[in-house]
Protein backbone atom coordinates (compact mmCIF):
# COMPACT_ATOMS: atom_id res chain seq x y z
CA UNK A 1 0.00 0.00 0.00
CA UNK A 2 2.48 2.38 0.88
CA UNK A 3 4.41 1.07 -1.96
CA UNK A 4 1.17 2.02 -4.42
CA UNK A 5 0.92 5.79 -2.38
CA UNK A 6 4.81 6.26 -3.43
CA UNK A 7 4.67 5.56 -6.83
CA UNK A 8 1.55 7.60 -7.27
CA UNK A 9 3.17 10.30 -5.44
CA UNK A 10 6.04 10.18 -7.92
CA UNK A 11 4.05 9.88 -10.85
CA UNK A 12 2.38 13.23 -9.61
CA UNK A 13 5.51 15.09 -8.99
CA UNK A 14 6.66 13.70 -12.37
CA UNK A 15 3.69 15.50 -14.17
CA UNK A 16 3.55 18.12 -12.44
CA UNK A 17 7.38 19.07 -13.72
CA UNK A 18 7.19 17.70 -17.13
CA UNK A 19 4.02 19.93 -17.99
CA UNK A 20 5.37 23.20 -18.09
CA UNK A 21 9.32 21.98 -18.52
CA UNK A 22 8.73 19.55 -21.19
CA UNK A 23 8.67 22.05 -24.04
CA UNK A 24 10.70 24.60 -22.17
CA UNK A 25 12.79 26.99 -24.65
CA UNK A 26 10.47 26.32 -27.41
CA UNK A 27 7.24 27.90 -25.88
CA UNK A 28 9.51 30.05 -23.94
CA UNK A 29 10.91 31.30 -27.22
CA UNK A 30 8.40 30.61 -29.61
CA UNK A 31 4.88 31.91 -27.44
CA UNK A 32 1.95 29.87 -29.42
CA UNK A 33 3.42 27.59 -32.16
CA UNK A 34 -0.25 26.87 -33.87
CA UNK A 35 -2.23 28.87 -35.44
CA UNK A 36 -4.48 31.21 -33.57
CA UNK A 37 -7.92 33.24 -35.15
CA UNK A 38 -10.03 36.00 -33.80
CA UNK A 39 -13.50 35.27 -33.65
CA UNK A 40 -14.18 37.15 -37.14
CA UNK A 41 -11.49 34.50 -38.60
CA UNK A 42 -8.02 36.80 -38.75
CA UNK A 43 -5.41 35.02 -38.25
CA UNK A 44 -3.51 35.95 -35.12
CA UNK A 45 0.43 37.52 -35.47
CA UNK A 46 2.53 34.70 -33.60
CA UNK A 47 4.72 36.66 -31.22
CA UNK A 48 7.82 35.26 -31.28
CA UNK A 49 8.38 33.41 -34.73
CA UNK A 50 12.27 34.60 -34.11
CA UNK A 51 12.83 31.70 -31.69
CA UNK A 52 11.44 29.49 -34.38
CA UNK A 53 13.70 27.43 -37.00
CA UNK A 54 14.83 29.25 -39.62
CA UNK A 55 15.32 28.16 -43.16
CA UNK A 56 16.70 29.94 -45.54
CA UNK A 57 16.71 33.35 -47.04
CA UNK A 58 16.62 34.73 -50.89
CA UNK A 59 17.09 38.23 -52.24
CA UNK A 60 14.89 39.94 -54.88
CA UNK A 61 13.48 36.73 -55.38
CA UNK A 62 10.87 37.27 -58.10
CA UNK A 63 8.50 35.09 -59.93
CA UNK A 64 6.80 37.33 -62.31
CA UNK A 65 7.47 39.79 -64.65
CA UNK A 66 10.40 42.12 -63.59
CA UNK A 67 10.03 43.94 -60.40
CA UNK A 68 11.02 47.72 -59.93
CA UNK A 69 11.06 48.01 -56.43
CA UNK A 70 14.30 47.86 -54.24
CA UNK A 71 15.50 44.22 -53.77
CA UNK A 72 14.74 43.04 -50.46
CA UNK A 73 15.74 39.78 -48.31
CA UNK A 74 13.07 37.49 -47.56
CA UNK A 75 13.77 35.07 -44.01
CA UNK A 76 11.36 32.06 -43.92
CA UNK A 77 10.81 30.58 -40.45
CA UNK A 78 8.78 27.51 -39.66
CA UNK A 79 7.62 26.21 -35.94
CA UNK A 80 9.21 23.77 -34.44
CA UNK A 81 7.09 21.24 -33.92
CA UNK A 82 6.01 21.17 -37.74
CA UNK A 83 10.18 21.16 -38.18
CA UNK A 84 10.42 18.14 -36.16
CA UNK A 85 7.44 16.19 -37.79
CA UNK A 86 9.23 17.37 -41.19
CA UNK A 87 11.94 15.92 -40.16
CA UNK A 88 10.67 12.80 -39.85
CA UNK A 89 8.60 12.70 -42.47
CA UNK A 90 9.25 14.62 -45.46
CA UNK A 91 5.35 16.18 -45.07
CA UNK A 92 3.81 18.86 -43.38
CA UNK A 93 1.58 18.25 -40.24
CA UNK A 94 -1.73 19.98 -39.92
CA UNK A 95 -1.32 23.31 -38.48
CA UNK A 96 1.69 24.06 -39.68
CA UNK A 97 2.67 27.58 -39.68
CA UNK A 98 5.47 29.34 -41.59
CA UNK A 99 6.66 33.26 -41.61
CA UNK A 100 8.25 35.12 -44.17
CA UNK A 101 9.75 38.03 -43.09
CA UNK A 102 10.87 41.04 -45.53
CA UNK A 103 14.03 43.29 -45.23
CA UNK A 104 15.18 45.95 -47.05
CA UNK A 105 19.00 45.19 -48.01
CA UNK A 106 21.79 47.98 -47.64
CA UNK A 107 25.17 47.91 -48.94
CA UNK A 108 26.41 51.20 -47.20
CA UNK A 109 27.04 51.72 -43.45
CA UNK A 110 29.92 50.53 -40.98
CA UNK A 111 32.96 48.49 -42.75
CA UNK A 112 31.40 47.70 -45.67
CA UNK A 113 32.91 48.09 -49.30
CA UNK A 114 30.02 45.45 -51.06
CA UNK A 115 27.46 43.27 -50.70
CA UNK A 116 24.39 43.65 -48.90
CA UNK A 117 23.09 42.63 -45.64
CA UNK A 118 19.56 43.11 -43.53
CA UNK A 119 18.66 46.52 -42.37
CA UNK A 120 15.24 47.51 -41.69
CA UNK A 121 11.80 45.19 -41.30
CA UNK A 122 9.31 45.99 -44.20
CA UNK A 123 6.84 43.39 -43.80
CA UNK A 124 5.72 39.83 -41.99
CA UNK A 125 3.79 37.28 -43.62
CA UNK A 126 2.61 33.98 -43.01
CA UNK A 127 1.57 30.96 -44.84
CA UNK A 128 -0.62 27.84 -42.53
CA UNK A 129 -1.75 24.32 -42.89
CA UNK A 130 -5.32 24.61 -41.29
CA UNK A 131 -7.04 21.77 -42.96
CA UNK A 132 -10.47 21.65 -41.13
CA UNK A 133 -10.60 25.46 -41.84
CA UNK A 134 -9.31 25.92 -44.96
CA UNK A 135 -10.91 23.38 -48.07
CA UNK A 136 -7.96 24.24 -49.76
CA UNK A 137 -5.89 23.48 -46.80
CA UNK A 138 -2.87 26.22 -47.18
CA UNK A 139 -3.81 29.78 -46.66
CA UNK A 140 -1.84 33.13 -46.60
CA UNK A 141 -1.70 36.10 -44.75
CA UNK A 142 0.04 39.54 -44.56
CA UNK A 143 0.56 41.47 -41.27
CA UNK A 144 2.54 44.27 -43.23
CA UNK A 145 4.95 45.55 -41.03
CA UNK A 146 3.04 45.70 -37.55
CA UNK A 147 -0.52 44.44 -38.06
CA UNK A 148 -1.57 42.02 -35.17
CA UNK A 149 -3.63 40.13 -37.30
CA UNK A 150 -4.65 39.22 -40.74
CA UNK A 151 -7.57 38.28 -43.17
CA UNK A 152 -6.81 35.63 -45.84
CA UNK A 153 -5.33 36.35 -49.13
CA UNK A 154 -7.26 35.88 -51.91
CA UNK A 155 -6.76 32.59 -53.03
CA UNK A 156 -5.10 33.88 -56.61
CA UNK A 157 -2.64 35.93 -54.73
CA UNK A 158 -0.07 33.46 -53.12
CA UNK A 159 -2.09 30.25 -52.99
CA UNK A 160 -2.34 29.51 -56.78
CA UNK A 161 1.65 29.60 -57.29
CA UNK A 162 2.34 27.74 -53.92
CA UNK A 163 -0.47 24.95 -55.28
CA UNK A 164 1.51 24.78 -58.76
CA UNK A 165 5.16 24.97 -58.44
CA UNK A 166 5.78 24.47 -54.94
CA UNK A 167 8.11 21.30 -54.40
CA UNK A 168 6.40 19.63 -50.81
CA UNK A 169 3.04 20.27 -50.68
CA UNK A 170 2.62 24.26 -50.64
CA UNK A 171 6.01 24.71 -49.55
CA UNK A 172 8.73 26.17 -52.20
CA UNK A 173 11.17 23.21 -50.60
CA UNK A 174 13.27 23.81 -53.96
CA UNK A 175 14.74 27.39 -52.56
CA UNK A 176 15.42 25.38 -49.13
CA UNK A 177 19.00 23.29 -49.65
CA UNK A 178 18.32 21.64 -46.07
CA UNK A 179 14.76 20.75 -46.22
CA UNK A 180 15.06 19.67 -49.70
CA UNK A 181 17.78 17.04 -48.65
CA UNK A 182 15.37 15.80 -46.74
CA UNK A 183 12.67 15.80 -49.20
CA UNK A 184 14.51 13.73 -51.18
CA UNK A 185 15.46 10.68 -48.65
CA UNK A 186 11.67 10.91 -48.04
CA UNK A 187 10.60 10.63 -50.98
CA UNK A 188 7.99 13.68 -51.01
CA UNK A 189 8.80 15.78 -54.04
CA UNK A 190 6.39 16.13 -56.31
CA UNK A 191 7.02 14.45 -59.55
CA UNK A 192 5.55 17.50 -61.53
CA UNK A 193 7.92 20.11 -60.52
CA UNK A 194 11.04 21.97 -62.10
CA UNK A 195 13.86 22.24 -59.27
CA UNK A 196 16.46 24.49 -58.88
CA UNK A 197 19.18 24.43 -61.67
CA UNK A 198 22.14 22.74 -59.84
CA UNK A 199 19.64 20.06 -58.92
CA UNK A 200 21.53 16.48 -59.34
CA UNK A 201 17.79 14.76 -60.65
CA UNK A 202 17.84 17.04 -63.70
CA UNK A 203 14.41 18.61 -62.98
CA UNK B 1 9.41 11.00 9.36
CA UNK B 2 7.45 9.58 6.58
CA UNK B 3 6.49 13.37 5.80
CA UNK B 4 10.28 14.18 5.16
CA UNK B 5 10.70 10.39 3.07
CA UNK B 6 7.65 11.52 0.81
CA UNK B 7 9.77 15.07 0.36
CA UNK B 8 12.85 13.50 -0.51
CA UNK B 9 11.08 11.10 -2.97
CA UNK B 10 9.24 14.14 -4.57
CA UNK B 11 12.83 15.82 -4.85
CA UNK B 12 14.47 13.12 -6.42
CA UNK B 13 11.34 12.63 -8.96
CA UNK B 14 11.90 16.67 -9.37
CA UNK B 15 15.64 16.24 -10.14
CA UNK B 16 15.45 12.65 -12.06
CA UNK B 17 12.44 14.38 -14.70
CA UNK B 18 13.75 18.32 -14.70
CA UNK B 19 17.17 16.71 -15.13
CA UNK B 20 16.75 15.38 -18.88
CA UNK B 21 13.76 17.63 -19.63
CA UNK B 22 14.21 21.17 -18.43
CA UNK B 23 16.44 21.74 -22.10
CA UNK B 24 13.55 19.78 -24.22
CA UNK B 25 13.72 20.77 -27.84
CA UNK B 26 17.26 23.07 -27.67
CA UNK B 27 19.17 20.00 -26.81
CA UNK B 28 17.64 17.92 -29.04
CA UNK B 29 17.78 19.68 -31.64
CA UNK B 30 21.46 21.46 -31.37
CA UNK B 31 23.30 19.02 -29.12
CA UNK B 32 25.35 20.68 -27.00
CA UNK B 33 25.22 24.41 -26.64
CA UNK B 34 28.77 24.63 -25.50
CA UNK B 35 32.21 25.22 -27.05
CA UNK B 36 33.78 21.38 -26.86
CA UNK B 37 37.25 20.66 -27.69
CA UNK B 38 39.80 18.04 -28.62
CA UNK B 39 42.36 17.28 -26.51
CA UNK B 40 44.76 18.99 -28.51
CA UNK B 41 42.47 22.20 -28.45
CA UNK B 42 40.42 21.88 -31.70
CA UNK B 43 36.55 23.18 -31.55
CA UNK B 44 34.40 20.21 -32.13
CA UNK B 45 32.05 21.46 -34.91
CA UNK B 46 28.61 21.92 -33.72
CA UNK B 47 26.13 19.34 -34.72
CA UNK B 48 22.56 20.76 -34.80
CA UNK B 49 23.21 24.32 -35.45
CA UNK B 50 20.18 24.50 -37.85
CA UNK B 51 17.92 24.40 -34.22
CA UNK B 52 19.55 27.75 -32.80
CA UNK B 53 18.38 31.13 -32.97
CA UNK B 54 18.87 32.55 -36.32
CA UNK B 55 20.36 36.13 -36.45
CA UNK B 56 20.68 37.53 -39.98
CA UNK B 57 21.54 37.05 -43.67
CA UNK B 58 24.41 39.08 -45.84
CA UNK B 59 25.02 38.68 -49.51
CA UNK B 60 28.35 38.71 -50.69
CA UNK B 61 29.11 40.80 -47.82
CA UNK B 62 33.12 41.89 -48.31
CA UNK B 63 35.35 44.10 -45.78
CA UNK B 64 38.33 44.45 -47.74
CA UNK B 65 39.53 45.04 -51.48
CA UNK B 66 36.70 44.35 -54.34
CA UNK B 67 36.36 40.19 -54.11
CA UNK B 68 36.14 38.23 -57.06
CA UNK B 69 34.86 35.44 -55.65
CA UNK B 70 30.83 34.73 -56.42
CA UNK B 71 28.97 36.51 -53.73
CA UNK B 72 27.36 34.23 -51.65
CA UNK B 73 25.24 33.94 -48.94
CA UNK B 74 26.32 34.09 -45.22
CA UNK B 75 23.40 33.55 -42.22
CA UNK B 76 24.39 33.49 -38.64
CA UNK B 77 23.05 31.52 -36.18
CA UNK B 78 23.79 31.85 -31.95
CA UNK B 79 23.01 29.03 -29.20
CA UNK B 80 19.88 29.67 -27.51
CA UNK B 81 21.56 30.12 -24.10
CA UNK B 82 23.81 32.47 -25.20
CA UNK B 83 20.83 34.49 -27.41
CA UNK B 84 18.51 34.30 -23.99
CA UNK B 85 21.37 36.07 -21.69
CA UNK B 86 22.09 38.65 -24.59
CA UNK B 87 17.87 39.89 -24.84
CA UNK B 88 18.41 39.92 -21.04
CA UNK B 89 21.68 41.99 -20.84
CA UNK B 90 22.40 43.19 -24.79
CA UNK B 91 25.66 41.40 -23.64
CA UNK B 92 27.20 37.64 -24.61
CA UNK B 93 28.22 35.43 -21.59
CA UNK B 94 31.32 33.27 -21.59
CA UNK B 95 30.72 30.23 -23.78
CA UNK B 96 28.98 31.92 -26.56
CA UNK B 97 29.14 30.19 -29.65
CA UNK B 98 28.12 31.79 -32.91
CA UNK B 99 27.89 29.55 -36.47
CA UNK B 100 28.29 31.15 -39.79
CA UNK B 101 27.55 29.68 -42.71
CA UNK B 102 28.37 30.02 -46.45
CA UNK B 103 25.61 29.55 -49.09
CA UNK B 104 25.94 30.11 -52.60
CA UNK B 105 23.60 31.87 -54.35
CA UNK B 106 22.12 30.81 -57.43
CA UNK B 107 19.53 32.77 -59.48
CA UNK B 108 18.47 30.30 -62.08
CA UNK B 109 16.00 27.27 -61.74
CA UNK B 110 12.40 26.43 -61.14
CA UNK B 111 10.31 29.41 -61.38
CA UNK B 112 12.72 32.46 -60.26
CA UNK B 113 12.50 35.74 -63.05
CA UNK B 114 14.41 37.36 -60.48
CA UNK B 115 16.79 37.49 -57.22
CA UNK B 116 19.13 35.18 -55.87
CA UNK B 117 18.42 32.14 -53.42
CA UNK B 118 20.74 29.82 -51.33
CA UNK B 119 21.66 26.75 -53.09
CA UNK B 120 24.84 25.02 -51.73
CA UNK B 121 26.39 24.87 -48.68
CA UNK B 122 30.22 25.93 -49.00
CA UNK B 123 31.60 26.35 -45.27
CA UNK B 124 30.77 26.88 -41.73
CA UNK B 125 32.78 28.57 -39.43
CA UNK B 126 32.28 29.57 -35.61
CA UNK B 127 32.84 32.69 -33.27
CA UNK B 128 33.20 31.45 -29.64
CA UNK B 129 33.61 33.77 -26.32
CA UNK B 130 35.80 31.39 -23.76
CA UNK B 131 37.30 33.68 -21.70
CA UNK B 132 39.32 31.01 -19.14
CA UNK B 133 40.64 29.80 -22.48
CA UNK B 134 41.91 32.18 -24.72
CA UNK B 135 43.28 35.54 -23.20
CA UNK B 136 41.77 37.49 -26.03
CA UNK B 137 37.98 36.43 -24.79
CA UNK B 138 37.09 35.59 -28.83
CA UNK B 139 37.98 33.04 -30.89
CA UNK B 140 37.54 32.14 -34.57
CA UNK B 141 37.46 28.61 -36.45
CA UNK B 142 36.65 27.15 -39.72
CA UNK B 143 35.37 24.28 -40.61
CA UNK B 144 35.47 24.49 -44.34
CA UNK B 145 32.43 22.80 -46.06
CA UNK B 146 32.40 18.83 -43.62
CA UNK B 147 35.45 19.44 -41.05
CA UNK B 148 34.52 17.54 -38.19
CA UNK B 149 36.85 19.67 -35.80
CA UNK B 150 39.03 23.03 -36.21
CA UNK B 151 41.75 24.34 -34.98
CA UNK B 152 42.06 28.46 -33.87
CA UNK B 153 42.76 31.16 -36.64
CA UNK B 154 45.22 33.20 -36.58
CA UNK B 155 44.23 36.45 -34.70
CA UNK B 156 45.03 38.71 -37.50
CA UNK B 157 42.53 36.05 -39.70
CA UNK B 158 38.73 37.50 -38.16
CA UNK B 159 39.88 38.66 -34.50
CA UNK B 160 41.51 41.50 -35.22
CA UNK B 161 38.83 43.38 -37.44
CA UNK B 162 35.97 41.92 -35.17
CA UNK B 163 37.50 43.31 -32.26
CA UNK B 164 37.95 46.76 -33.98
CA UNK B 165 34.60 47.28 -35.88
CA UNK B 166 32.28 44.99 -34.44
CA UNK B 167 29.47 46.52 -32.55
CA UNK B 168 29.01 44.96 -29.44
CA UNK B 169 32.07 42.75 -27.85
CA UNK B 170 32.96 41.22 -30.95
CA UNK B 171 29.61 40.77 -32.79
CA UNK B 172 28.81 43.17 -35.67
CA UNK B 173 25.34 43.65 -34.36
CA UNK B 174 25.21 46.79 -36.33
CA UNK B 175 24.49 43.93 -39.52
CA UNK B 176 21.72 42.67 -37.19
CA UNK B 177 19.03 44.38 -36.89
CA UNK B 178 16.91 42.60 -34.00
CA UNK B 179 19.94 42.35 -31.43
CA UNK B 180 20.92 46.04 -32.82
CA UNK B 181 17.85 46.81 -31.20
CA UNK B 182 18.20 45.32 -28.00
CA UNK B 183 22.03 46.64 -27.48
CA UNK B 184 20.83 50.47 -28.03
CA UNK B 185 17.97 49.94 -25.23
CA UNK B 186 20.55 48.06 -22.76
CA UNK B 187 23.44 50.65 -24.32
CA UNK B 188 25.88 48.01 -24.76
CA UNK B 189 26.98 49.63 -28.41
CA UNK B 190 30.72 50.63 -28.30
CA UNK B 191 30.45 54.23 -28.50
CA UNK B 192 33.32 54.27 -31.00
CA UNK B 193 31.75 51.78 -33.55
CA UNK B 194 30.74 53.01 -36.99
CA UNK B 195 27.35 51.84 -36.98
CA UNK B 196 25.40 51.18 -40.54
CA UNK B 197 23.79 54.38 -42.74
CA UNK B 198 19.98 54.17 -41.50
CA UNK B 199 21.00 54.01 -38.23
CA UNK B 200 18.64 57.36 -36.68
CA UNK B 201 22.14 57.62 -34.19
CA UNK B 202 23.84 59.63 -36.67
CA UNK B 203 26.45 57.39 -36.04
Amino acid sequence: MKKAYLAALFLIATAIVIGPARHGFTEEASGTTLPRYTDDGKLVRPNNYRGWIYISSGLGMNYGPAAHDAPAFTNVFVAPPAYKHYLGTGQWPDKTMFVLEVYSASSHGSIVKQGQFQDKLEAVEAEVKDESRFPEKWAYFGFGLDGKTASKFPQDRCWSCHDQNAAVENSFVQFYPTLLQIARAKKTLKPSVHLVASDPSGQ
